[in-house]
């Protein structure tokens, strides 16, 4: 079989692991008939809507918030598009509409809320006390600051009125069921979406620390209102929580053992490497270009044939100007350093269908890419210092575009060595 | 087992592998009590005379160019220190003593060349008509201008009395045999010390063409001895290395083979990830942290306890003034992204012994690691952007010291899972 055929069923294969249609239906409460009330946010949280409306048979409410473009039409449901990953004020009226849906529901309630990554921006709407002027700022300046992302996101759940468990606090006293599928390492539920129903084990005193250590000038009443603890998010063991439950309902894991499944049947040997690989996407590609060289040469870490996979989510230091996401930087740099070998051919692409803010999800290399690119005229070396992974696929006609998949697990590696 | 000690003795047996007073004498030619003339350099050359020595009971004679440092005394051979990576006046003399010690050989006579890693700076003549100030001038600008290491060992070998085969043509019309222990990906052996003894599959014109596209100014007889071919070196076929027989006798996989040979005997699942691991070096550490952890948490690509072992070369991209070889800075990046992951000791190391120009040959990381840096006021992060990762496992008392080691298979890193 064609290796280009054989790494998009790969691609294909891990998608459908992700797919709302069919990973949220397992997961649904027993229909009794009763009324659902569902809110969610995130990249795949419209087609988790769908699949809920597919499958419900009662009486079904609420709104969910996606990303321009991710939407499907649903009847029962209300959808509604708002920008990532930076907010806009459609975003901040979906959190505010999500919450007032759920305050003042009582415990014959029933909420189902369904969480996908990109939620934490697409729910974005300050907390009581808190102007978006404040948190914008804040958060700009943490993002300047050299602080991490653990550290940036303890910040903003305690400025936020949905994040850190605050949008389970809301629904309460009425149960909630959350299905989440899962963009991050790990798979934390404190991390996914920013954790809008999970108890945060950060405090206020946390995020102060933070804002101070960077030397961050906070406005004296935000001062205040974090020092008084009135901005404490839940933490475990909060009895608001009792009746919030939680199931992962779609990972990366699940997403890259679905392709090892299909390249068994496909004759293939699977090794994973990781579900959460991160790092400079240039120099990953390197490094995997190494054990793909191995696996050719000497059989280890796996015997021919064999496809190395691989999730989580790379990062690109931007130098030039060119475009481009880290699944096509990552596999420009892994070409350059295969210089042509025999036999390996690797796909990359973002899960959810969107590399960056380009208009594909990936794109393929083969042994004969640098070949062709330089009949082209095309220096490859030249493309990846100015950051044009895009442009350089593209000239070549070997971007991978599947429009939005309505899913998101995070990135999707796969390197074949026949 | 204390995993630290685990670490070792796998480095320990990684190195036994490549040591050559073990893996040199199954190698020799039968001991008939004639004579043998031997020659080499690299950094492993020394100890690899002093193994002839202690086996071979006929005349010895010749000379053999190591580091400084990296001598073992001798009796028969000559043994010859000299700098590297960058050459002085006592590799050069050195180079052109061998080359005399080889001319006017007959067929009768017998030539032993122990070939090892560092072997092209150590032993570094120009060729006829070539002045030692061209040479370095050309090897500057290339160095300067981008071009990659085989563009520029191309066009080094054609500037050269030893590379690219012409040992081996000083030696004909004598037999020789060349011992060679790797340190280069792939184990070519046109590359391992630029492959004195073996054909030369790039010409004088590819030289001239690497040179003209990188805009190098070339001195006009220079220029002219490169066009009429008087500086080629031999090809494949060549008749005058007809009587050149090659033996590789320790690589980077024999090596990482044997630390994997060694963890199944301590109960340990090994997985060679691969023996030419290439890329920036704090960014190969974050790659390999995801890797680790993903071995933790869901048993693949290894289920627990299993080590992952590799080998190769990675590169440090200076920012910073501090101290470290490319080992530590891998460390220290796998560290940060570790995070202090349970269960999860790695220990990375040069076989030679000498992690760039410092004292040690690498450094362990365990999971107390920041938090013991933390405790002495020490700023991992910034140890990471100064370029310092010397400083920062010096002064956690985390160096690995052997010194030189005597025997170069590139690098080794094992990473731990408990």
């Amino acid at each position: 079989m064609n290796p280009r055929t054989i790494l998009r069923q790969l691609f294909d294969a891990a998608i459908a692991a992700a797919d709302p249609a069919l990973c949220v239906p397992p997961h649904l409460p027993p229909d009794d008939g009763g009324r659902l009330i569902v809110i969610g946010a995130g990249k795949a949280s419209a087609a988790m809507a769908k699949a809920v409306e597919t499958h419900w048979q009662g009486p079904l409410a609420g709104l969910v918030v996606t990303r321009y473009g991710h939407g499907v039409p649903c009847e029962r449901i209300e959808i509604v598009e708002a920008a990532h990953p930076v907010p806009d004020a459609a975003g901040e009226a979906a959190a505010l509409r999500i919450l007032q849906t759920v305050r003042g529901l009582n415990e014959r309630d029933r909420v189902l809320a369904l969480i996908s990554g990109g939620g934490s921006a697409l729910m974005a709407a300050p907390a009581e006390g808190v102007t978006l002027a404040e948190k914008r700022a804040l958060t700009s300046a943490l993002l300047r600051s050299g602080a991490s992302i653990g550290e940036i996101n303890c910040v903003r759940k305690h400025l936020s009125a949905s994040k850190g468990g605050r949008l389970a606090v809301a629904v309460w006293p009425a149960p909630v069921l959350t299905l989440a599928i899962s963009d991050v390492p790990g798979d934390d539920p404190a991390v996914i979406a920013s954790g809008p129903t999970v108890a945060d084990p950060t405090t206020c005193a946390d995020a102060l620390r933070v804002l101070d250590f960077y030397g961050i000038d906070v406005p004296r009443a935000l001062r205040q209102r974090l020092e008084s603890g009135v901005l404490e998010t839940p933490k475990p063991g909060d009895s608001r929580l009792a009746r919030s439950d939680y199931q992962l309902v779609a990972s990366p894991r699940q997403m890259l053992e679905a392709a090892a499944v299909e390249a068994r049947r496909l004759g293939i040997t699977p090794l994973i490497l990781g579900d959460a690989i991160e790092g400079e996407a240039r120099e990953v590609g390197k490094a995997m270009a190494g054990m793909a060289r191995a696996c050719a040469a000497h059989g280890f870490p796996a015997g021919r044939p064999c496809v190395l996979l691989s999730g989580g989510e790379t990062t690109v230091t931007l130098k030039g100007h060119g475009r481009g996401g880290r699944n096509t930087e990552f596999l420009l740099g892994l070409a350059l350093a295969l210089d042509g070998a025999a036999g390996i051919h690797v796909l990359a692409a973002d899960t959810d269908g969107i590399d960056g803010s380009e208009n594909n999800a990936g794109a393929l290399v083969a042994p004969d890419t640098l070949v062709r690119a330089r009949a082209l005229g095309i220096d490859s070396r030249a493309h990846l210092a100015g950051n044009d992974a895009w442009g350089y696929f593209s000239a070549l006609g070997d971007l991978l575009v599947t429009g939005p998949t309505l899913t998101n697990v995070n990135d999707f590696r796969a390197v074949l060595v026949s």
